[in-house]
């Protein structure tokens, strides 16, 4: 498979969310005009970003909800099994660790770490807290994945150096400082800046109401 | 101010994030081609962008930090005071009134809403959980412009209904499903796309390495 744009990988979440749901309201086909519709994008933007991966369907003929659901599954690596563990059991570690959605996806969350002794010995949904340095054997035993990040701010960049030297191949990142690493893979979670967005729409939505005054 | 396009937007909170950490680390001027290198966007994207705002520097010059934050600031609305809600008080919805960063930036939780008998009447983090019936009244006495969804996928769109019933303006939807509206502004946020970008990636890892093997 040849290199897909970083643009086109960031679509593919989404695409994937609007067929499993068009698959639950019993949708068989679509075409990409309809799909476009509901998506917010243009039929030819789509068009481009299926012929990344060779296509999915034939012109003018639209696309098979279940079948093109399936490969962008596949191509998205939502078949595998991803072992997790959590870093930092605060609010945030701990919502995450009791969220079933990962799951149904194939992530699963096997330990939990923290360096509180508050927090060590317990256990959240059936996931125990752990202390730090059982973290690398840990991660060797159960073939862990994926390490996700849920530290304060300030703790953030040891934690995903550890996490890199335990052998954890990728990390979602959820403390708000953009981490950045060689050999690691890292997506960077900022919930605030859809936040953000809110706030710029709120105040222009104010500016064109004194407009109109 | 002239209409900005949706891209420039979505840019300006990562914009912001990099400037206030710069800020913290003492840095008092960059160049456009600094702040491109830091921020892994090309330098004439970012004079493009800033331009979409007049500007804020002189060409070859660079620009100052601490202004520049606090111009993207203004533009997006942080300056102001935002009084929230959060209507679901699971484990998210939790964790969400739990978060000190948020207010930090002007946005404050000041009651929380919730269908469950167990929860109303508690408090998480000095945020009072009410019965349903009390948002409206809740909602005009406080002046709370933004609604934080936190419920079940099933109750999400129902829950944005009566957030824009009561009057508020903007909807922040943590229910992993994409909500639109007309006349309320929303902003759904997606946990689940970096973690499939994440496994994306995790699986390009490993076709590359099996291609050198």
């Amino acid at each position: 498979m040849k290199k897909v744009s970083d643009a086109v990988i960031r679509r593919l979440p989404k695409y994937y969310r609007h067929l499993a749901e068009l698959e639950r309201e019993g949708v068989e086909k679509i075409s990409s005009s309809e799909l476009s519709k509901k998506m917010g994008l243009n039929a030819s933007q789509i068009r481009q970003d299926f012929n990344c991966f060779g296509g999915f369907g034939q012109q003018g003929f639209g696309y098979y909800v279940k079948v093109l659901k399936g490969e962008i599954q596949s191509i998205l690596g939502l078949k595998n099994r991803y072992n997790a563990i959590i870093v930092g059991m605060g609010n945030i570690g701990q919502a995450l660790a009791s969220y079933d959605n990962f799951a149904r996806e194939g992530f699963f969350v096997l330990g939990a770490f923290d360096v509180s002794k508050d927090l060590v010995g317990r256990s959240v949904k059936g996931v125990s807290i752990m202390p730090m340095e059982q973290m690398k054997g840990f991660v060797e035993q159960n073939d862990v994945n994926l390490g996700i990040i849920c530290t304060p701010e300030q703790y953030a960049a040891q934690t995903a150096q550890m996490l890199s030297d335990c052998g954890v191949k990728a990390i979602w990142n959820f403390a708000p400082i953009d981490i950045q690493m060689e050999s690691t893979i890292v997506e960077n979670v900022h919930l605030s800046d859809s936040l953000y967005i809110l706030s710029y729409r709120i105040n222009e939505q104010m500016r064109l109401d004194d407009t109109k005054e």
